[in-house]
């Protein structure tokens, strides 16, 4: 496709998510990691404006320098001013002015994409869609999670988003045969920095499951006391677990008649087939070793995959967010990317049913803190 | 006037006073003590449907029983819920949703008003009329603290709110000779259950002072390094300055071009001749520590009041906020009223320029944690 | 008695009460409000040291000017430093080298005070000396504290502290007729600053109970699920009682064979008929609205006394500690004695079985914040 | 060497650490990380009581039943009581009760360990004197932080440790070959079950310094303003630079006379010839960012070792503290030892300068949080 084109379609779909809302959906930060919707749709904008437009654009103007602030998450980079900006205390810019700065650089982007550009900047183009790209996903479960924590639970749309819990029942297991098998991306085409430096990585035998582990195997766990027994935990996981309360995923409600959950089109019973959803990694860890198995490792994960049934979940691994050999930083704030979260997360594989399309491959190493659950993610095991 | 035409006309200043704002405006809580302003919307037309309607209009229709959750601010009385509702966390029910209730609670009242209510009905709306007018201050005030956080500095209208700063600048004091003084309420009409149980007080000479102090002598202060001397400050204030790095009263910013303040027209150079505002207890206390002399009492507040110069500021006293001798709790919810704040609390005295209209007296106790700067707090000297 | 032996007096008094102490006892700092024992030893002398022997003592020789940081509680006149110092986390100086430090000024006073000395000095001297008292409350209390929270639960001493808990058990109420009566010190001899500007107040009509509330009245009051009931308490103090988990006074454990508390002697069952102990004010508080009645202000209680039973435990009053008329800072150091603290605490009026002998007067003012429990606190009643 | 010796020779040396300690000294726990050194003393016994001699010794008399909590520090298998203990709030059991029952159980373990033994409970000793050791060098840092962060500074001993500060300052780097190589314990004797699960892992080229980096070079980065540019941090370093105010290593001074550092012997300046010590994983990371380098993985190192100058220090890793394939966990409490800790810490390669005599060894996986900085921790350097 032509890079207009994906430019538009692109940009579409970031609004295509935000139709149902409502205008004080997009204003709330209930917790630390969720954004307010009109953040994540002023900051992709800004991207362009401030990465491809300023720097490349002859007769640009600016839209608002205040933007610049408001809308910018590499803080490092900005010197102090007067206050500081709690995305989830802003008020203003109102959602109507943001729409009308996205139409600004929609419109600007537009004609200075007609006329040709070059591979540079074509590059920065493909990273500023990949990079909201995740914004769309990020703003899926943002909103889930502003609706979801509402004590009227409302709907995101009565007709939801058709289609996307079919998921597989296989019990098999996926065979890998010890052996060097190469990691990393190979191919053409787009991929983020975390996942070059395509190297060697000797595996063990192991088995890898066909099938994610579904909500019916983890109320087993449940009703087997899996929150209250230490011994299937990790250490700072049994901290979580009792300092929280946990006692289910994320989301779930147990009621008279049994376990619900909230979804897109309000609550529901929790169905027993489809993948479970929104576990931390210290939960998918404590189901695996209840199980007597374990979570794969990245690398394990990426060779079995083409045989796996994946893309409704996320699914925790075992590997911890490091740097592959010869990974080294961007200059500039583009630099700032991916490396320097590199401590602390544990790294998801595959995607999601909230995954905007195309933006999965074999090779995408998603990351997380593990105690996080309002990502779509998922139990995959291992042995 | 009637109590119809008295209802209607404060329920419409609540109205008045959002119009100026933006959706977005409606939804954040940005610290605990700040609501979002739909919230009084709904909380105070709640009041009218649970104390008045609900148990005496015979075919009242409830217009959403969830809403009964959501806008209760008596927890206690309130039984476990699934989910706990942040204030600042509810983007759910929409703002245009809460004006319908509103409009519905607002009908019924008119129909069942117009045929005339008993004394004690009519008491209890003349205290949900009170009660509202004391979210009306809130209104302005945390409306103030939504856009004067925002660092695009938002005015709420460009005319401002006109006519307000007006004050006078006397250097006078006002002697209340010793003796034993009446305090506590009297009169006909409506007061609070904390005005009641007039009794004696038994006074020493003092002088309170005419005006309040300005903004011009608080900057002396500042320049005097009044915020950097711990010998003016109590030893929590101490910590409290230092702990939030305090360096001038809320909302005052020092630019290039000297110190200005956040107003409901923007950001605006400081008057040396308004009365200073938004200063904790703590900075009054200290102030007044440093020019050697001290707050007055509530007594003495109340005795020198007929000669004080007052309406634009609320004022600090020393005095601790405490029952009047033979005060006791009313009954059931009504009687959480002020009772149960009764402890670590200050007493404020007069009232401010968003004090709604009618709803002052000499005789009125506000109340408010010594740190606390939101409202329109100023200082007033005794000796 | 002469100034030299009532010092000698004092100073004996506090290594008796460090008696019964193993080195290990002297050390910890469990909660910020509980200071090691051998920071009081330390404190206590670092006064003499500081405000008698260095500023007027000819030859004095400081004994380590290292003291002067570790033992000065004064910190605001204190420069910065390489390392705070953390009352509780310094093992060194050990606590032989304290008792060293003791010894070292007890001599230098011993040689000073014999040689006669200004009224001035010996006003400061006695100052020390009420100061001394105060930490041997302190002392008492934060060896309980520290022992009592073992979980070995390990005597002070197996004899205790003999003949402490006598108590009456009247149900009389003492009268207050309504008038003007005089409060505050007045008499010769040593009182502190907040007890000076005596003055007219006026009372109401008021009963004050002759005895204070006893163990077996306050297990009537938990029995009645006064703990879990919120009209009760005050706001803050139900926030208090839910985060705490607050079911019984401070020390007391439930056992299968009935209610038991910790004290010097060790575990042993609660004594119903002896005076409630280690109870907050927000407990004073909702016991005495439980019962219908009320907490005595502190004016009340000063006109009553003489006709009460007293001594066993401090009372909470609903007064707040706030300056009487006339209050005013002393110059320096010392000015910060009291009235730094005249903010959010509340009046406590008597003794307790730990104070001092002589250390206790009609007039006298001890305060604390609402909220702590590990001093001698008990319950009076009025109406 | 016989069991029996190896008993002795390991007890003793615990014994010795603490021969100039003060009681005071072994009392407190100043931050959470660090345990007091009495405890320390007590739980390793509490080790061989538990694990040894009340299942296998027949007429074994248990010490006292209060110490199984006390010392127990696998809390999740201790049922609910009275009281939690915090290790630094327990006066009691008295440092010279510990060392009675030090002596008691050391007693029963040799007249146990006499009869001869078999091979299963002989590992079980083995364990434990492993254990023992891991606590020796806790002893060794834990009483470092104590007497390091007194105001006072006083030394553990005015002659140190003698011999401990040697280094290499070779500016080599030690080349490793792409290839499959082994990785794990393989040889006779003691491992701990982390470092099983011997296996392959393929290398890429790479070179790892032959040297640690010193304090010279660590200056040259702080005098870089490397603590002030985030270029250098991963995102969460920044914020534990930012919030903790980070210039330099622990227990480094800023002295009008240049860089000093808290040891053993008490302030000492800074020797730029040692190698830096007392870092934290960000400070590592951040200083090879700063060189243009990086951390050698734990693999990495491990291939290299045999050609490094090492001992001194601990050394991080750029691994992540993950279970080998094939790791399990051992059943009951002993299998809590260190499957649980694996996640989001980091393996430390090497040994320091008090690790205890021959508790090293080339597969040893070391781990703490990345953090933290009182253990002896130091920088080398990859490319």
């Amino acid at each position: 496709m032509e890079i207009l084109d994906k430019y538009n379609e692109v940009r579409k779909y970031s609004e295509h998510i935000c139709k149902p809302l409502k205008t004080e959906d997009y204003v709330l930060q209930p917790v630390v990691d969720v954004s307010p919707p009109k953040w994540h749709i002023g900051h992709s904008t800004w991207f362009f404006e401030t990465f491809v437009l300023k720097p490349n654009m002859n007769d640009y103007e600016e839209f608002d320098p205040n933007y610049n602030f408001v809308f910018n998450s590499y803080y490092e980079t900005v010197g102090a001013r007067v206050i500081r900006t709690d995305r989830g205390n802003l008020s203003r810019p109102a959602v109507d002015d943001i729409f009308e700065y996205r139409k600004h650089v929609d419109k600007a982007m537009n004609q200075y994409l007609k006329n040709g550009i070059t591979e540079e900047v074509k590059e920065l183009v493909t990273l500023g869609l990949n990079h909201e790209q995740q914004h769309q996903e990020l703003l899926w479960t943002d909103i889930k999670y502003i609706l979801g924590n509402n004590p009227l639970f409302p709907p995101y749309d009565e007709k939801g988003k058709p289609g996307m819990e079919k998921s597989t029942l296989s019990n098999d297991f996926v065979q890998i045969e010890a052996g060097l098998y190469e990691i990393g991306f190979a191919g053409e085409g787009f991929c983020f920095d975390n996942e070059l430096g395509r190297h060697k990585v000797y595996l063990n035998d192991a088995q890898v499951a066909k099938s994610q582990v579904t909500n019916g195997e983890f109320i087993e766990f449940i009703n087997a006391n899996g929150y209250k027994n230490f011994t299937y935990w990790h250490a700072e996981a049994w901290d979580w677990v009792n300092t929280n309360k946990i006692e289910a995923p994320m989301y779930w409600h147990k009621m008279e008649n049994g376990w619900h959950y909230y979804t897109y089109q309000g609550l529901k019973p929790v169905d027993p087939n489809a993948p479970v959803c929104h576990v931390s990694f210290y939960e998918a860890a404590a189901f695996a070793a209840w199980k007597g198995m374990r979570l794969p490792t990245e690398f394990e994960w990426e060779v079995a995959a083409p045989d796996l049934d994946w893309g409704n979940r996320w699914e925790w691994t075992e590997s911890a967010y490091l740097p592959y050999p010869g990974f080294s930083k961007a200059p500039g704030a583009i630099g700032e990317y991916n490396g320097k979260f590199m401590v602390n997360q544990k790294v998801l594989r595959g995607a999601s049913e909230v995954t905007s399309p195309g933006h999965s491959r074999l090779t995408y190493r998603n990351f997380f803190h593990p105690h996080l659950r309002w990502q779509f993610t998922g139990i995959r095991l291992a042995k």
